[in-house]
């Protein structure tokens, strides 16, 4: 009988593989298949741990936006309104790297045609749209929608955009950017 | 042996299917195999008009990249200016449908690891990049640079945005956006 370290040492190394894979491929590359070559066991090994495709995908892609929104919380911890709002746009369009930003690409790419992958990118998304209303209302903006709007189409853009021109912008060429967003919403920098 | 217009028809279904399999699984899932299912044929009919599956890519994209190059330059025709920069960004976020969106996602996302895919993407960025670039320096704009960035940043935002969110935005969602971002590279409206 496995112990418990086994699991999870078992799960996380799952989790690893859906990841790279996803991020590598995107997520119609994702089988129990392809997870079991990846990790170098047997199919039954990795539906002994996971019951479904469908029970992998939640489980490897909930631990990889719960990594995501830890680090997301750290930059915003003990900050406010335009500062905090500031720091969480940062988070998001400079310190996360191009395999991040492929994953995600990935998700949103695969949320269409997989609920599980949808249902998870909603809750991070209401999480990420809750933070980002209440430090815009906190800045004292009267239009929040449409603050919020504009700030989350440059962080889509942003994100995208390393992959549309095949390199990753010059973090002073993305910083640009965010100033230009940052006066057009009215925050005093 | 095959008429002309047979070839033509033949090419016309193979990129027809190429197209419809990138839009809704991604480049990854389009293969000669499941080109030749989409459209009832052998592998041995598709290969007899395309020598390999790169050939069958750089066609299939080839021709709907000029398609919607067409439209672009037709929303453009005969304008000037700012006001032929807002028909081809109007054109871009508005105009085009959301399979249109969903296919040059695919080709974004796959890119990276199709040097075809990269190539003709790089091709239409060019041509894509010099149009707004002259526009911007006709409406008198000096940091055209900036501004182009900005411009493209909020492009490619509002296109994958709809995907982020799960429904498309409403139209006068994403005219506001436009809007504040041509407040924010100053040209009068």
């Amino acid at each position: 009988m496995p112990r418990a370290v086994d699991r999870t040492a078992r799960l996380t190394a799952v989790g690893d593989a859906v990841v790279t894979i996803a991020t590598e491929t995107g997520f119609t590359a994702v089988t129990i298949r392809s997870v079991a070559e990846r990790i170098g066991a047997s199919t039954s090994a990795v539906t002994h741990y996971v019951g479904s495709r469908d029970e992998m995908l939640r489980i490897a892609v909930r631990r990889e936006v719960q990594v995501r929104r830890s680090q997301a919380e750290a930059a915003m911890a003990g900050r406010h309104g335009a500062v905090a709002l500031r720091a969480l746009v940062e988070w998001a369009v400079l310190t996360a790297d191009e395999a991040t930003h492929r994953f995600w690409l990935a998700l949103i790419v695969g949320a269409p045609n997989e609920p599980i992958l949808r249902a998870e990118l909603d809750a991070f998304n209401d999480w990420w749209d809750t933070h980002i209303r209440n430090m815009v209302e906190q800045t004292g903006i009267t239009e929040v929608q449409h603050a919020a709007d504009l700030l989350n189409v440059v962080v889509d853009g942003l994100v995208i955009g390393a992959f549309d021109d095949g390199t990753p912008w010059p973090r002073a060429r993305r910083l640009q950017v965010l100033d230009a967003t940052w006066r057009a919403i009215g925050i005093a920098e």
